[in-house]
């Protein structure tokens, strides 16, 4: 069996840990492994199995005889380095906002468009984790009665933003726990024990950035581009997890029990629907785990042809490392890299 | 001026500490004041004022030459005392679900239906916290154009539980905080740093009751038995406000600016928009305060006559106290009691 030089760009963050962890998890076919970080945690010593490996400052020449590149260092990194590995023969998938709208680049949920790979140019994008989730659990549904609109609220965690908003959430808390007054570092206001409906920054159309994704991002992975989707992205004081309330409306009625046989088929989905012993998807529950899970399906009381569900899942593995490394996976198996072409 | 012998049937709890405070706040003209709760709490010495008052068991005989009763110690009590009071010439307003569907009680928010209050036959009922911030904020725009369709996914803090549930989410944050394992007894699994999509019991239909009173109470206030309406009810681990994402679709366009216009005008509402400086409504701006606040209002670009906000009030005092409250002005303002009729 083929392995692979693998690097990751970000190894320090909260994405780059998740990376190390699922490629030992999932017994990815590794040759090596090289670490790199922005020049403040470069230095840093971390363990891979039972070797000890530095993480390097990344730098131009980081990813000569290197076949994958896991990205997760924020869209400035990706935009500097990426097509330099991309152009020293690597597969680069990056987790980043970068490049994910190009339209030369792919932009996979390995359960929805793995064909899409194929095409790479050297750069795969990873989704944002909001959307991976819903998109998910949404397309087995799409693929038997098209969607037509998707209204979707989000309670996003902090994890999302990274180790120092989780710091950032255990300080607040404690500090409202005493009594005392919270100075917010990370978010604009305080998020522990409060509520913020500002994910990424304003657009002109009084949406944010991150709510732009779920509809930009959701139409090119589903290859759907006239589906209709409204969502108020919003983060809640939880560590990991995003959840999501999701209104669908269908091209025919969809009943829940149709929904929820199609999608305790479907690849990467965990359907745990059952209000009469309060079983449901959290985010307690899901952190930790690689499905998205789905429950609450009941039919839409406001449309004849609508459904809603509760959708969650780990916002680092499958809303992020995760879905990075079965896109390596699946490149690996179909030997879809640039120079096996 | 004429003033009213007020008793406050469950006065130890959450809303009956809010009646209390309010009812001084807003200088309510009392010719007297009794306290009354459950067997357990009873004994208990609260402070009007200067003047300590002993809570006293709720009893039959409790509302004799009493004019206005605040009911919010659970449905059961209320069933079971209301009518009493009623009876014996007093006006009720109950903040308990136990009437508010009953087609001879009133259900009123003063700002939209205080006309309603005229027919009451001794009990008017209070909506349901999460239904009172939401047609505060959609009823003015309702009036100038018609709604047809509202999906509505709300974020509500623990005290719409009551004392116990607020002293689980303290309990727990810290148990989480120092690693320890959590222990659910209020809600049926961990609320600390979690998210729990169900409040009140489900019904057959897949939604919980909480999400069924959004949809009856809602037409029933605003008069409008045709409005199509989903909710999804969220606790999160927050302590006091409730914050709804609303989708509302309306009978003609509608534009953010003539919205914001509508609303900055509306009585009860206050506009917090203005994404620059990241200025929406918080649970924790929200918490204390009387108003009904409302921001991120934007065209839904799922619809062409859809429009999309944010809606953040005190579930505690607009919520339930502050509204129960608002009513007995209102009958007193315009001698609506039974006895005046």
């Amino acid at each position: 069996m083929k392995s692979y030089h693998v690097a990751i760009v970000g190894a320090t963050g909260m994405v780059g840990q998740e990376f190390i962890k699922l490629l030992q998890q999932r017994n990815f076919p590794m040759a090596s492994i090289s670490l790199y970080s922005s020049d403040r945690s470069a230095g840093k010593r971390l363990y891979v199995g039972h070797r000890e490996i530095e993480v390097k400052e990344t730098a131009p020449e980081s990813f000569q005889n290197v076949d994958i590149v896991l990205f997760s260092a924020g869209a400035e990194i990706s935009k500097m380095f990426s097509p330099i590995a991309a152009r020293s023969g690597a597969l680069v998938i990056d987790n980043s906002a970068a490049f994910r709208m190009e339209p030369k680049v792919p932009l996979v949920v390995p359960e929805i468009n793995p064909e899409d790979i194929k095409a790479h140019e050297g750069i795969v994008a990873n989704p944002n984790c909001s959307t991976i989730q819903m998109v998910v659990a949404v397309y087995p549904l799409h693929k038997v009665n098209p969607i037509k609109r998707i209204v979707v609220s989000t309670y996003q965690s902090v994890s999302g933003t990274g180790a120092a908003a989780m710091e950032e959430l255990t300080t607040q808390t404690k500090l409202v726990l005493d009594g005392q007054n919270v100075v917010p570092h990370v978010y604009p206001h305080q998020i522990g024990f409060n509520i913020l409906p500002e994910i990424d920054v304003f657009l002109d159309s009084g949406y944010t950035k991150e709510e732009g994704k779920m509809v930009e991002e959701t139409r090119k992975i589903m290859h759907a581009p006239d589906i209709a989707i409204s969502a108020t992205c919003v983060r809640v004081p939880v560590f990991i997890g995003h959840s999501e309330a999701i209104n669908i409306e269908f091209t025919d009625p969809m009943s829940p029990e149709d929904a929820r046989q199609i999608l305790s088929k479907a690849p990467g989905v965990k359907v745990l629907d059952d209000p009469s012993v309060s079983l449901y998807p959290m985010p307690w529950l899901a952190a930790g785990s690689d499905d998205v899970y789905v429950g609450r399906i009941r039919s839409d009381a406001s449309h004849p042809r609508g459904l809603v569900m509760w959708v969650v899942s780990d916002n680092l593995r499958k809303g992020a490392a995760l879905n990075a490394i079965q896109i390596a996976e699946e490149a690996a198996r179909r030997e879809w890299f640039k120079s096996s072409k």
